[in-house]
């Protein structure tokens, strides 16, 4: 038997948001440690990895390894369903073909059943190295959120330079350039608003619009971004998930022939 | 002369958005008790039952009785012109051609008036035979229209199962199942929270979800809802609408052949 | 050189807001006096006059006359851009082909700049002659959006009636008549809620609603718009900018062949 349970249901929701336009369908891995998902994008551009560990539910029970392939859109609509003051409890049983989100009102006098078919996948595992990266930046979540929107308005790719006074972030296209320098914060009042740039060497990479403008939303999970970067190896976008666990996105750069200064 | 005053111009817009989506026209009966609607849907498979008061209104005088065929969807536009603190009079002469809407701001200062051209209509009197219902619920009018949205998701209509500790809700479809219980109040705080069942014999019933969609757009008239079924007759489903009225939507149940559990 | 800064980045959004339904494209004319735009709308029916003065900016520089063609959308989309609590700078040298606007977040710790490409554009001067107005009223901008709106749905043009006593709106179609009277405020609490006629004779003029909810685009800079109007000339609807300028729109009464009352 698997079961799962979380007090604050909007955690649940939030990643669901955080996944629902990059992912269809995907695998939920869960095992005695947590939940895990690993998957390409539709387009198989970037990659998503959600890890949500078990000691961060409420109540977990994970009596054997299940590999449960859920349709992602169906999830997001039951989800939805739940209150914001909800307790929300998933259920399976060994060998599932059906999944159970149950979500009790906090008076509980009202309790709901979401029962969802299970899907067939293919798995597929794949190895992410670990890597020392060049460049990692924290930032207000909400502020890199803004700047991929703003630049995506001026071209179809943002390029990040980052170095130690702090990181650029550029886009052009027909109607001109556009360009957000963010400085290293000197001293912050409250730690969620920092700049703080962690720099080895200085990176100057560029991004697909499309991908980050996925990524950012995620911006509800967490009040601070992760950016690690290194020349020729894929960004990661991380966003911590309360102290349950993380997200983390990986968008390898755009390859510009004309373009290494 | 036909006149009727509301200092709160806004519940007539509430009544006109409760009604707006089942009906393109329907005719008002004036007399001097108040104003009656009586119409089916356009698709002609639910009847929308509207009663207010004479005595409910700030002003009512009407001479001889009216029956005035109304555009809902020009009303509805000429509501939407009242400010929220406007008083709304209503007033048409002996056989009237126009209907006129007069809004005036508690200053005096504005004043407007829409003149509204009335509709020639068949006149159809719908006898609705007086029912002892097997269960009446009473429950919140926000839950009731959280739960028909939810699960309208999971299916074109809706079983409601009504028994001694609650009520239940069930859609199922291609993504899986969806079920909603709601227990009675053991003890309520607050009245207009509460969900209360009295039941003579369980009664289980499938109505649409189209139809229960826009009933529930009545909500904002009232903090409660009440559902009276019998077996094989239509739902009742009632709004008060504050002291003046109230607004009554009937809609038969859909017959499974093979569902009788 | 010319540059231009502006602490409160946000009336510049206004600005944008309440002509870009009008105009794609407009000149800019700096001066030492200031920045003003004339243009005739796309359809070349009603005129936009926008002043910025020079004393009304927080910083202004301009070393010789300047006509710069800007693409509204483009600048629009660019202030978009700006926080609500950004400082915004103009900046373009002598001859230029690029305009750049700086936005400078209130800590100094995010600079963007944003590089537009100016046009080309022919230059037309429009000489507007002074007149002496029959009827000049002032009255909330709020209310004023309001009528136009609620009325636009009756009908394509409003018809505007003054007297000592007040203005009256009024709009017709198939649906009915829908009229509107504003009394002068007897004593007004607050300034900006009062409605003023200052009246030599009355007028009588009908305006097209198309038009007529472009100009309301402008409430969001003022509290109190000022309708200026004689028989046989063009309305002038009038915003005042804070303390930096103004903008005035133009828009020639309507001809009906059939009423003169």
């Amino acid at each position: 038997m698997f079961e799962a349970r979380l007090v604050q249901s909007a955690i649940l929701k939030k990643v669901l948001d955080a996944i629902k336009d990059l992912l269809t369908e995907a695998t939920f891995e869960c095992s005695d440690s947590g939940i895990q998902v690993q998957a390409m994008d539709n387009a198989h551009v970037s990659l998503v990895s959600l890890n949500l560990r078990s000691d961060g539910f409420d109540k977990y029970r994970c009596d054997r390894n299940l590999s449960m392939g859920m349709s992602i859109a169906t999830m997001s609509k039951i989800l939805r369903c739940a209150g914001t003051e909800d307790t929300v409890t998933l259920r399976a049983w060994d060998n599932p073909e059906i999944i159970a989100f149950i979500f009790e009102s906090p008076n509980k006098e009202k309790l709901a059943e979401y029962e969802m078919k299970l899907i067939n996948m293919d798995q597929e595992h794949l190895g992410i190295p670990e890597t020392n990266y060049s460049c990692v930046v924290k930032m207000p979540s909400q502020e890199f959120a803004r700047i991929c929107r703003d630049l995506s308005q001026f071209g179809e790719s943002i390029t990040f330079a980052c170095s130690k006074e702090g990181i650029k972030f550029t886009a052009s296209g027909d109607h001109g350039t556009a360009n957000v320098k963010l400085a290293q914060t000197a001293e912050a009042d409250k730690e969620e608003e920092a700049v703080i740039v962690n720099m080895q060497e200085p990176v100057k990479l560029t991004f697909s619009c499309r991908y980050l403008n996925c990524f950012i939303k995620a911006s509800p999970l967490c009040a601070q971004v992760q950016l690690s970067m290194s020349s020729d190896v894929p960004l990661v976008c991380e966003y911590k998930i309360g102290e349950i666990g993380h997200i983390r996105y990986y968008l390898a750069p755009k390859i510009d022939d004309d373009d290494d200064n």
